[in-house]
């Protein structure tokens, strides 16, 4: 099959309908950022919503911002901004502390709400703090098992026996991109008797996620990534309504009392999402969120969808066309269906590939062991960005200029 | 007893040694703002951190700042600044999540320290998130009991049984602001085979702290009080080096192992302090605290205390001298050397006096039922400011100016 040329990709920007959003952002000049799946970049509207909280809510307003400007209240209406954006009606996502901490009040809850049960079920694939927060639910309610898809039996249909409790799953591989199909997956673990607690921190804002219309049971996801929060902004929390009334996290701090300023010495949680919160929140890292949420206001979600799958359709194609015979291989579902809004390939010298690629520009990143990882954010990649990064992969593999010993030295990076 | 005439207060500030200090502050004109044990203003260098991480770093930088910007070391960098305010050796405070998190792990670990003993000893005039947060330990750990001061027992000293495996409490009241006798209390919680995780929200940065010194076991705190890191700055938390090795705690996520970046599939701990982290902390919160703690390189703590002492005793002769016979009955200790920095009137019309007094630009804050409170931030009060807050309270209350119905509304306040 013949590959597109420079004029033929350029075209594809040209009448793409999204092609005005990239405006919003600030992007670093010379540079092709594929890596907004792991830190977003940064909007016009996040960087003045962020100094106007500082300079003059903060530093003008002070404590009476907490009424005045909003803030109090800011969690639960970010929540119902992103709410929108994964499908969930009003009042049933709120923004507060990590994904993290996220997943330990979901797991709790849901284990609360299926007593007798005593197996929690996960991927061994999952991002790995799933998994070691589950460990660390486990670890505070003796007979708790986790039971790994993966390790324990090759797939999570097949774990569904009546002592599970709760089926805590990515929507998208953090590594692979690997989607799942969410309402099938949870009718059958409702079908089981268990709930689903969906990991959305590589699917909100890559794709349309319909929480409600599947039946979801609890969510979490962070909002630095596809979201554009800036960097660790608070998470959220989805709670479907249904299981507001029932549901009980241990983490029941000030900010989920139903009556948080009568300063009562017992807990009473607050009947809705409130109940999800905990302790003071970081408004200016959340200020910041708000303005990165702007943008998604000119958004269609089924739009989204439609550039991430071109982009990533395109890039396979290319770099599979341009560096064949390089050793990649594709660790990506090749069907678009099965695919969220980023592409890894496998090399065996992925770490240096990635540096040396990171030094021409070409901002993606490394996985342990060996995955060269590129994400695809539809509001600001264009296809002529997907071709100069294909092109560049193709010259640092063809020349082995990722052989050079700077690259090899490994250092912390998210 | 004469009261000290303005112009005699007006030299105690000439010859203030911290006078220099309030040039880092931002405050806003025409106003006395006692409420820096609620949120504490700004610095200019905490506005100058912000701006940085925000424009430089993360629009720029973008993931690359991670590393080439220190982020992700930040939260052990700024938790050995605020350990030298407390009086803890480095490498034993983490600036993390929210102090309700942070006390849910302090609790979780001290309860693990102490196998066989079933109960938490805690105050009922706590500031009730403590509380809160012991009441869900509780909730997962069945047949834990919380016993509080106040309602069990007349004071702790009394409740240290055999069954006693922690005890938390705060240093300084949040509403009297009574302080504690850090040493002896620990002492004798350790007599009595128990451990001791101690609240510093309202004494960190509001006098010396001596942890280490006090042999404390556990301690949290929160950094948007007296340490002025900005609205829901994180909060930190201290373990004791002698526990690190064996304390446990269940929020067991990415950011607590010792390989975070191996992606392993198992929760191995991080054998230091790390391990009390859990996710991806609001680096743009966190920058600004970091801004906010330069002040303290400048900041004698001994002097801090003086002057601490000297501004507190002076707003009670003062409103004493000038309020008299106008409702208002001292809630704070009279000894200066069982209070921290603030001090509390009750009124049986707190919640009007104190939005009267707002209006008029003194801004301290009201606290259920009946409490109005003023807090003395040593770094950027003046002694001139003790004398406007306390005739504007006496105009207020000779006046009744608080029974105008605006002041009568209650919204909520933090």
């Amino acid at each position: 099959m013949t590959l597109p040329d420079r004029s033929a990709i350029a075209a594809m920007d040209a009448s793409d309908p999204m092609r005005g959003l990239r405006d919003a952002f600030i992007l670093p000049e010379g540079e092709v950022y594929l890596d907004g799946n792991s830190l977003g970049p940064a909007t016009h509207a996040a960087q003045a919503e962020l100094a106007r909280a500082a300079t003059q809510e903060w530093a003008q307003g002070l404590i009476r911002s907490w009424n005045s400007a909003g803030w109090f209240d800011l969690p639960l209406h970010l929540g119902d901004r992103i709410g929108r954006l994964v499908g969930a009606a009003p009042g049933q996502v709120v923004v507060a502390d990590t994904t993290s901490v996220n997943i330990y009040k979901a797991l709790h809850a849901a284990l609360a709400l299926r007593p007798g049960r005593r197996s929690i079920v996960a991927e061994s694939g999952s991002f790995p703090t799933d998994l070691y927060i589950a460990e660390g639910v486990a670890s505070t309610l003796p007979g708790t098992r986790l039971r790994l898809e993966g390790v324990d039996a090759p797939r999570i249909e097949d774990m569904l026996d009546g002592d599970v409790a709760a089926v805590l799953v990515n929507h998208v591989n953090y590594k692979t991109g690997a989607l799942r199909d969410m309402a099938a997956l949870t009718a059958r673990i409702h079908q089981a008797g268990a709930l689903a607690i969906w990991d959305l921190c590589h699917s909100a804002g890559a794709l349309p996620v319909a929480l409600d219309a599947a039946e979801a049971d609890f969510a979490v996801g962070c909002t630095y990534k596809y979201l554009n929060g800036g960097p660790g902004s608070p998470a959220f929390i989805y709670v479907a309504t249904r299981h507001q009334d029932q549901a009980r996290q241990p983490l029941s701090g000030w900010w989920g009392h139903a009556r948080p300023f009568a300063f009562e010495t017992g807990f009473q949680g607050d009947p809705g999402i409130r109940r999800f919160q905990c302790g003071t929140q970081p408004m200016l890292s959340m200020r910041a969120l708000k303005g990165a949420l702007e943008v998604w206001d000119r958004v269609d979600m089924q739009a989204l969808r439609a550039k991430s799958v071109a982009l990533t359709e395109l890039f396979i194609q290319l770099v599979e066309g341009l560096c064949a015979g390089c050793g990649l291989v594709l660790e990506s579902p090749r069907d678009p269906a099965l695919r969220g809004s980023q592409v890894a390939f496998r090399h065996d010298h992925a770490f240096a590939v990635m540096q040396a690629l990171i030094a021409r520009g070409v901002i993606g990143d490394f996985r342990a062991p060996a995955t060269l990882r590129f994400g695809f954010t539809p509001l600001y990649t264009r296809h002529i960005d997907v071709l100069d990064a294909a092109e560049t992969l193709a010259d640092v593999l063809a020349s082995e200029s990722w052989r050079d010993p700077r690259f090899a030295l490994r250092t912390a990076v998210t």
